[in-house]
């Protein structure tokens, strides 16, 4: 099985970075791709360039369509999830999305920790439907450099607001973000487990292409058939038409 | 990988129907466990069955914990689904629990046909949080036995109801019920994704179990410790000591 | 009028206990029947035994029906009570329910205080629909064994968790649980009205009583009939029967 | 006990209708004071005639603070009801909202039907925060003027639309508005208990007497003190001071 | 244009410190006419007051019906708002409601401070079908009179409450109450815009006028006919009839 | 005043008609200036085309930036909105945004009737957090070329979707896509307010500018700073430099 981890961002490392966590819960058969966005910001960390994002990771689907077995979006925004699951033949799952839905699978409510801002996961879990099992959504007061230059300092910032977002009511916690991969191997003693968007991703992404669902021929997920798209890559606009 | 299916009616011939169909999407190393509970009704229909069912079902799951590596509640009703989880060492999946999630994998919304009433149905998709995401809920107007007297009859009925609930925005569409076991197969023209709840219960568990989630020592689904409970089975009973 | 309080924790004293409350506020001519089951927990405080509670109320429930003219369920988990609404040819009643019903008549929104953890309380609300009139939930750092040793430590904890409540919107607060019985006596100065399910419980199922509504011949209150069920006690198979 | 059944139309028939309606569930011990407001509608029907009916009412049940036990608002849209919870130092119940609490001990969704319009019924329960246990809602297409003339037309209305309501989950159905009054008593048949919003809030204000709550000091629900109004009748004028 | 700024209280001076408002952003050819009810509250606190301006409220807009382009209701609860919509030939916003609407076109999620208690602004919000864009609410410890007589204390009490809502996702944030007018001025370096209601009322006033809709001829919001209304004003009658 | 009208279709026909509708309702001193996106879709009919529109958008929007008083995205899918609003330094207004918030202040709940497929708006609508105000949702069985080919059927088939909404509780109806223009003249004796999505949008935009509101220095609209994109249009990188 050919799994496509198809980062949004254009830093290279990042996609290795994830690749490297979906190979560490891969099954014996699956090979795991990284594959990184044509254009784009370096690392995605506002509305603009998660819309520009989106244009870049269809583009970069289109080219792996028919290729893969699946694919998991390698952003933590989810970036352009509904349409690259109705373009793409194969099944497509979000990091966060799949960390969302693991965590309903381990307990009630889940709580979720990044580093920084939290109204755009907040949105996102909204969009998938799931306000109703967030317990509580914290950003810890550190940027993605810090994490670096200050591991010990972040891993504990990130250890006292998983602490209290169990008091809140948390049965499992979310680790948000490229930068917090890892994280939950230097947190054993986690009162709860964490879960890792790739991981959880990648472990899903096997399940679906194991269930072996045909593609829907009707519905908001029916393919794209005979549409005229003029100034984007050959084989996206292959797919379109 | 050994996976417990455990019914939670009492008649065997619905366990092996849910191994069965269990089987047929496990992966090849995972063992296919059918398990029926000691007292209850042969075939849930009210909601005070699905109560009893629920002792009998953790009765029957704590004879076997610590001896499988995840469970599938093979019950529509997802009965007792949280305390299952609370008490078990294993991941514990709920069959219509799991082909919601799934359904949330395939596309917007999704629809849920069964045969006979719904209300229970929809609270259960509320109990999931995921209300937001039902499209339709629909119940045919036929009986288990019609299902088996009138087949041709059923299945009609069943692919009209899919139809209008693709109508109404349904991306995928669940069976819900051991009696429509198989349904999918006999359409296979549906224009969505037909989802059988042992199916997906069954990969997400295999997907589950490959991640190796700690159980988690606090919040609502740290294990049960010290608890005195009279006139259960001595399996039940020491679990919750 | 005969109400039956039913324990769903195996501890007799817990029965006295609440039949005492219930008592308090009954009127002039309803008598209250305390009632203990046969098997199960103590006292309840996991997932799991709240739902072995579930089967040993029905058998307990099923001793009684014909002979009482209402149900009050002595458990603040609101145990089995839609199954048991619908096998009973009487009104029942769930403590809690009462008492969030109770505070609909009241106010505004409400708050609940506990000892312990609240996430089952959060469930509970949210089942019956009400989450929307919840205006905080608190569960103040103490247990049981706590408010009978340090009784004056546990009144000052769960006075100041109804200060903040009201601070948060609460028009009215309800004790949650039977070791809180009796606490709204000791905080005479409270700034808004404690309920305690059991007592509101009482006076619900008198007026439900008192309106004489009669059975459901459909839809999913409809009692049972004809259904076949192994391992349960006489009364409880008959009354499926 | 005295209970004040205060009506928000002029229409003095009506007011004696309600009373009469409370009356045939009422306690022994239960009086039953009729009352009908010095201006406004002959007969409610729009969203102004309703704002009108507001301070009518709350005229009127100043006149009567501290002289009867509880009071019932006597108008299906619960004119006025949280201002009157707040001023009056006794119970305050809402026709409809005790109808819709009903409904919650009875089953788990209910039906609501009335004469023409339903927007605003729909906004009233939203406004109790009870839209999820709403399960449907229908305007049978009559003028109370027909519920006159042709009784038996009326009635069949009614009725299929009762049952229209149960097969989309109602496990009791309200008849809301005083046209309505006495149509349980003609669908003896029904397959779902049909509640009258009089008969419901004079068991639920019983029952609120009964358990005799302190008046609330803090939150919303505090009584107004020193408050300056002008225009207003010397009796409201006098409370709101 | 003609907008009318109707004030609900009967306190003169509001209404000239509102239409003062709006007349600081109307365009120039708006005419700003401020309008004070006959009767009722000098300054609205409490539920019961509230109900009182509703009807003060339809006979002051009674009297201007035809003669103005739009009414602006300059009082924070949006008093009577439907209502004034249904009977009035032109169009009619509430200055809270404009003020979350106008939230809306500025960022995702909004916060609103005010002096006091905010529950009633809780439930307005509600009303409006908004609470899912409500990111934080404060009332400030402080006294209409406190913010005449230490304008600095509560300017920098509010200025520190616009920073936590800020933090808690508030993409702008809503002045609540005649008491905060003119704020905006006074906290030039707020981190997000502060909206002021009577402005936004006055500006989307405006634009309804511009886009010239028609006045609904069915749904809730068709006017009034042959309504029989009795001891209300002459023109408020007339209107209803 | 200078309005910018951007398309997110690469058809011009389809920039000039909304321009036109535009100028139909803007005010005397508004300049309206229509613009077409460099690449993407003739006209948005699928998620991809959306996703594509929305890089498209930024860029066209990019080389505004400063030179234009207010942004309308005359797009019905509100493509990009929350991101445009974030980059740009002016107000940006979405056309069903503005339709849907027009309709909040026309009555209590909206309907919506477009040509096609109905999800996509529908979670557009919740994307703006309006679920709670929408009263139906229907696609009209033709196409934009049905429009042009069989105008009158087309418009027989939405005024009589119109009549079934306004009869579910729609107080008004949003024309939901540009093939829809022009379609409320087209439907004089509507029953209720036709709202069209770019009039709305001129109008709402006309009244922010009026406002005169600061552009927020935090939370999540604010600016983009340092951020380092690759491969985009020189204005857009700039604009997020």
């Amino acid at each position: 099985m050919r799994i496509l981890v198809a980062n949004a961002n254009t830093t290279v490392a990042i996609s290795e970075l994830c690749a490297a966590a979906g190979r560490a819960v891969a099954a014996p058969g699956t090979e795991i791709l990284p594959a990184t966005p044509r254009f784009g910001a370096a690392a995605i960390s506002t509305r603009a360039e998660n819309i520009i994002a989106g244009h870049a990771l269809l583009e970069l689907l289109a080219e792996h369509a028919g290729q893969v077995d699946a694919v998991v979006l390698a952003v933590s925004h989810d970036t352009a999830l509904e349409a690259a699951r109705q373009i793409m033949p194969c099944p497509v799952l979000g990091m966060t999305e799949a960390a969302c839905l693991t965590a309903c699978m381990v307990g009630a409510r889940f709580g979720l920790v990044t580093l920084g801002g939290v109204e755009t996961y907040r949105e996102l879990v909204g969009r998938h439907g799931l306000s109703g099992r967030l317990a509580a959504l914290e950003g810890v007061a550190a940027t993605p450099q810090d994490a670096v230059r200050e591991p010990e300092r972040v891993r504990a910032l990130v250890a006292e607001s998983i602490a209290r977002m169990v008091a809140q009511g948390a049965d499992s916690v979310i680790l948000g973000g490229a930068a917090l991969a890892g994280m939950a191997a230097r947190i054993p003693d986690s009162p709860v487990p964490l879960l890792d968007g790739i991981a959880c991703a990648v472990k899903l992404a096997e399940a679906m292409v194991g269930l072996g669902l045909p593609k829907a021929s009707a519905g908001s997920m029916a393919p794209p058939r005979g549409r005229q798209v003029s100034g984007v890559s050959p084989a996206l606009e292959s797919l379109l038409r």
